[in-house]
C-alpha cells in the first residue's frame, strides 16, 4: 500500500492500481458493457450470490476475480457463517478479499446516468475525487463541498477547521428509481427521481444517515473493517438492511475516529424497482426494529482507548449484544457475526493490521 | 396572529398579510424595481442606517414604513443602545417592530437570480415553501428535503421521524458574488458562484452553520426574539459578524426547542463584492474570536426549564457573559445588549409574549 502518497501528486487521480470494484450478482454481467469506458482499467471482484453451480458471464476484456458460495466457504471455513447468502449483503466478502486501498461497489441494475448537459457521468471518477479531498464534519458549509472547483469556505467558517479531515466514505445517489422502502414504493409506485442536485456534502458529526450500498465507495484502510453488511437473507429474519446497518456502524466509528463521510454526487441511473411485496416481507421487521436501532446508534459512544477501526467495531458489537439483544435474539447472533467478521478480516489482511499498529505508534 | 392555521389550507401560500420584508439600507431603493413582481403585494419595513437626515427614495407603488436612527431612538428610548448603527445589523430593529408572523430580509445589492432554465427565481415564494413545510433535524435524508415534489424519505429513514418538526428559519444562497470573508476575498478576487444546487436541506441537530443575513426568512413567532444581530459597527470593535452571531444563537435555541433550520434554495443574485480591505478591518477580531465562539456554541446547553425563546435567549446571554467575557470586555457588553434586546422585544410585542405563555400552558 505504499502507493497512497504517490496518488496525491498524480494530476488525474485514477487510482487504477489502488481500487477494486466490487459487484454482487446472480446474473450475467451485461450491465458492464455500458460501464466499459469507465471500469475497464480497473480490477473487478465479483461476488456471486445464490446457486454456485450457475455460470455468470462477464463481458470480455474485463479483469476480474469471481467468488461463489463454495469459494467463500473454502476461504473462510467456519467463519464463512458471517457472510450472508441470498442477499446482496454478500458483497462485503469482496471488501475483505480485496488487497487495494479503495473500494467502489455498485449494483448490477445500475447504469451510467447523464448530467443535465446530457454528458455521461463518470461515477467512479467523482467518487475518487470525493475520497481524495477532505471532509468537514464539524461545521456546516452552506456552499457545500468547499474543496470543489469554484467553491470555498464561506464567511464565518472557522479557519482552524478548514483543513478538514480524511474522507473515509463517499455515498453516491440515484436518478430514476429512488431508494425507497417497501411502504413508500407501494404508495408511490410511479415516483422517479429526476432532480440532479449538483452537490457533495459532508454529513455532520453526530448525524446518522441511511447509507445505500448501490453506489458507494470507501477507503478500506481507513474504514474497511467496519464495512460489514451484517446477516441478511437466507436463514435470517430480515433483508434490505445490510447497507443501513453498515452505514450506522461506520458513521459512529468515523465520528469517533475523526473521519469524514460524504454524500451527493455522483449519480448512477437505477434502472429497475425491486418488487415492493417481496421487499415488504424482507423489511417489515427492520421497519419497527429501526425505531430502536436509530436511538441506539445516536447514543452510542466509544471509549477513547478504541483507536483502530477493529477495536471500535468490537466495542460496538459488545454494545449491540448488551442493548439490542433484548429486542430480538437476532441481534445476539449479529453481534457474534460482527466479531467473526473482524477475525476473518484480520486473518485475510494481516499486513493491514500491522500497518495500523505501526501508524498508531508513529502518531 | 390567528391566521396561521388558515395559511396551511391555502393552495398558494402567499402569506400576503402575514409577512413583512425587512430591508436595511443607506441608499435609494432602486433595486426594488427588479423585485416589483414579487415584492409589491407585501409590506416593507425599511431600516435606514447612517445619517437620518438623508432622504431614501423608495420606488412608487410599494407599501412601506421607514425607520431612521431618530425613529429608533424615539421608539426604544435608552433601549435603542442595543440596535447597531452604521452596520446592517440595524435590520433587526425591523424584526422587532413588525407585527407579522413571518419575516423575509434581503440586502439592497441583491437582485433576482435565474434558474438553470433561465426563469426568474421568486426567492420569497421558495422561502415561504421552506417555512411552511417541516424540517428533519434528527436524521439525514440523502435525497434532501423529503417534502419537495418528487422526493420523499429514503429506505432506512425511521417512520417515527417522518412527521418532522416546525421550520423556524429558511436560509437562502447567492449566485455570482459568494459570501466570503475578507481573507478569502483577497485570495480569490475573481471567484464567482455559478453552481445552482437544486436542493433544500435541514441543518442537522447539533450542527452549527454560518448564517448569512443577505437572503433570509424566519418565523417571528417561533424564533423572532433570538434573531438579534448584536452590537456591530459604530463604536464597536467588530463588524460583519451580526448575522453569524444570530445564526449561532438561533441554532442552539432551535435545537433545544425542537425547531428546524433549512438552507439551500432560493438563490438571489448578489451583484457587488464589498471592499475586502474595509471588510478585513471590520472582521479581523471576529476571525480569531470565532475560534473560541464556535466551541462555546457547540458546547452550549440550555436547561429544560427554558421553554420559550425569550427564556432561552436570556440564559444564553448569561452563558456569554460567564464564558466569553474573559476573551474581551466586548462580550460583556454584548451579553447586556442581548438582555436589553429581549426587554425591548417584549415591550413592543406584548401580545406575542402572552400568546407564548398561553400556548405553553395548553401544551
Amino acid at each position: 500500500m505504499s502507493s497512497s502518497s504517490s496518488s496525491t501528486i498524480r494530476p488525474t487521480p485514477l487510482l487504477k492500481d489502488e481500487l477494486d470494484i466490487v459487484i454482487p450478482t446472480i446474473r450475467n454481467l451485461d450491465f458492464l458493457e455500458m460501464w466499459r469506458p469507465f471500469f475497464q482499467p480497473y480490477h473487478l471482484i465479483i461476488v456471486q450470490d445464490g446457486d454456485p453451480s450457475k455460470i455468470i458471464k462477464v463481458p470480455e476484456g474485463f479483469d476480474y476475480e469471481l467468488y461463489n458460495r463454495n469459494d467463500i466457504n473454502k476461504i473462510l471455513g467456519p467463519k464463512s457463517s458471517c457472510i450472508s447468502f441470498k442477499d446482496s449483503a454478500c458483497r462485503c466478502f469482496g471488501y475483505m478479499v480485496s488487497k487495494k486501498k479503495y473500494i467502489f461497489t455498485i449494483d448490477d441494475d445500475c447504469f451510467v446516468a447523464k448530467d443535465p448537459s446530457g454528458n455521461d457521468i463518470n461515477a467512479l471518477e467523482q467518487h475518487i475525487k470525493n475520497l481524495l479531498s477532505p471532509s468537514t464534519p464539524f461545521f456546516f458549509n452552506t456552499l457545500y463541498d468547499p474543496y470543489r472547483e469554484g467553491a470555498d469556505f464561506v464567511r464565518g467558517y472557522p479557519f482552524s477547521l478548514r483543513e478538514g479531515v480524511p474522507t473515509a466514505v463517499s455515498h453516491g445517489l440515484w436518478l430514476n428509481i429512488p431508494d425507497y422502502d417497501a411502504p413508500t414504493q407501494l404508495v408511490k409506485p410511479r415516483e422517479r427521481n429526476t432532480r440532479f442536485v449538483d452537490a457533495v456534502l459532508t454529513i455532520p458529526k453526530g448525524t446518522l444517515f441511511p447509507m445505500c450500498g448501490m453506489n458507494l465507495a470507501f477507503d478500506r484502510e481507513l474504514i474497511g473493517p467496519a464495512m460489514y453488511f451484517g446477516l441478511m437473507g437466507d436463514g435470517q429474519p430480515i433483508g434490505r438492511y445490510d447497507d443501513m446497518w453498515a452505514g450506522w456502524c461506520i458513521k459512529v466509528i468515523c465520528d469517533h475516529l475523526g473521519l469524514g463521510v460524504k454524500t451527493g454526487l455522483p449519480y448512477i441511473w437505477h434502472s429497475k424497482a425491486s418488487n415492493p411485496f417481496v421487499n415488504l416481507k424482507k423489511e417489515y421487521k427492520g421497519i419497527y426494529w429501526q425505531e430502536e436501532l436509530i436511538p441506539f446508534f445516536q447514543g452510542a459512544t466509544l471509549p477513547k482507548e478504541c483507536t483502530t477501526v477493529q477495536s471500535c467495531y468490537k466495542e460496538l458489537s459488545k454494545q449491540v449484544k448488551a442493548k439490542l439483544g433484548k429486542i430480538d435474539d437476532y441481534f445476539n447472533k449479529l453481534a457474534d457475526a460482527m466479531l467473526t467478521w473482524i477475525e476473518a478480516w484480520d486473518e485475510l489482511n494481516p499486513s493491514m493490521q500491522l500497518a495500523n499498529g505501526i501508524e498508531r505508534l508513529v502518531v
